[in-house]
């Protein structure tokens, strides 16, 4: 299933949609639901209530998704993004060549956060944020959405606790993330995490998920990778923050970026005003943002 | 003013409480007003309203504060907490002893973040974590709550964004946060940020803010310093983020810790299981926890 969350004018309320079509969207009443968001259906969803929204709801008319404004998925998370650092191979390489000090030791999982007021859209601008970031760069990233609370839980029943996948954009200002030592600030500015275009919940996807995951800018391919290419996986994630941290329902973790973002290219090449960026992972979509100054 | 959050028995509810006489609550609702909880009152409360809380209700009996559970004034942060690391110079000099590769190198401010599931509290528990945790260390910390959202805001009017002071322990495991490069995991287990006993509200408190702030371990004194000595003052800081990032009404910064921790002594000496950790900020109170297991 696929879980959007769209903006229906005029009354400019956010909404939850269905697509059970690919290209229109039952809203969540047509189902005789409602939650307050989404992040309210993910913690209070029964499993008879998912099971209900994969059959289309009768007499009810489907919303083109194109008549909608596409809003993320979870507009507002609940709580910072739970990020991992220098997570595949070939990004650790690129990563070190830029900055050695920053980027050239990765003993462990690299754990990091990055604060977000809103999400950005799909179809959200990218701030530049001129005199403060001069070294804008692009992360294309599978988003993992937990279901339920996790705690000490072992890696082999990680799974379980997975509502669904999205795609994230970790956003970031090199100049702030090195300049700065840890990387909070560099990745935390308003409108750097663009989350979308929807969630495709965990059934959908077989575990743990193989999926084509690319980037590219102004339709030039930058990085191309695979999710079953990452160094310290899902369940090891899950796994290891879970003995001491309560991942609570509703956590979203990006599981870190492949090869080919901006500081990796030779020279390095920055994102600049009107770059338009797409992220893609096959069978969930593609989350496009263009950088600007608004 | 001094706010606090308390559980009474035998509801279980947590209310807030007004602290006009040393030792004594008057619960918010004798003043005639509601509010969900301490981050509802930080972002809804009038200025009228503020001056109400200033004089005792007529008819109102206070209830002893021996006689209450406190929890941490804000339980449940909205968002992660912002913290300063390698804030005051004696602390540079010690934690870049203890691993300079870590701590050694502070160009500028360090921001990372702590996340709160739920804060601890004053009498609270640190839990150990033994077999993931090897070396737990206290930090004591003045705490800054802001009142508004902050956005682009000039460290000349920084003073106008701060709802009140606490303080915080941004308790640390020095393996997971050296470890893990990223400081994040080893400082956002469960339990590690005990914040209390109260909010004193900004007015109180002459700007900026010069305030003994100690920190001992079974009556040993180990911290002993100046809030006054910040390197990264709290108006820089709120002016420096605020440039890309909204600090919204609610937020907590947690400004850095002066020397004496436990990584810092030769050789080092950390937190064990029975130790009382008593943090200590003129004007504003005591804050105490003993470590265990549970």
């Amino acid at each position: 299933m696929r879980l959007y969350t769209y903006r229906e004018q005029p009354d400019g309320i956010d909404r939850i949609g269905v697509e059970l079509v690919p290209g229109s969207l039952y809203a969540l009443q047509d189902f005789g639901m409602q939650f307050a968001d989404m992040n309210d259906l993910i913690c209070h969803i029964t499993p008879e209530q998912m099971d209900k929204l994969r059959t289309a709801p009768q007499n009810a008319v489907p919303i083109p998704l194109d008549r909608v404004c596409c809003r993320a998925p979870i507009p507002h998370p609940m709580q910072d993004v739970v990020c991992l650092g220098i997570n595949y191979a070939a990004h650790y390489k690129e990563a070190g060549r830029f900055d050695k000090e920053a980027f050239g030791d990765r003993p462990k999982a690299i754990y990091f956060s990055k604060r977000v007021n809103e999400a950005n859209w799909d179809g959200g601008t990218i701030p530049l944020y001129d005199g403060l970031v001069d070294s804008l760069d692009y992360e294309v990233e599978l988003g993992v959405i937990l279901g339920k609370d996790a705690w000490n839980v072992p890696a082999e029943r990680a799974q379980e606790y997975i509502f669904g996948y999205t795609i994230i954009n970790d956003v970031s200002a090199r100049n702030l993330q090195t300049g700065h030592k840890q990387w909070y600030f560099g990745k935390s500015l308003d409108g750097y995490t663009p989350i979308g275009p929807c969630i495709v919940t965990a059934d959908e996807i077989a575990y743990p998920p193989v999926l084509g995951i690319r980037c590219s800018v102004n339709g030039q391919l930058r990085q191309n990778g695979s999710t079953g290419d990452l160094i310290t996986t899902i369940s090891e994630i899950i796994a290891e923050l879970s003995r001491g941290m309560m991942l609570k329902a509703g956590t979203i973790i990006a599981t870190g970026t492949p090869a080919g973002v901006g500081m990796g290219m030779q020279p390095p090449c920055f994102l600049q005003a009107g770059d338009v960026v797409t992220c893609e992972i096959d069978k969930i979509g593609t989350l496009t943002n263009v950088v600007g100054n608004s």
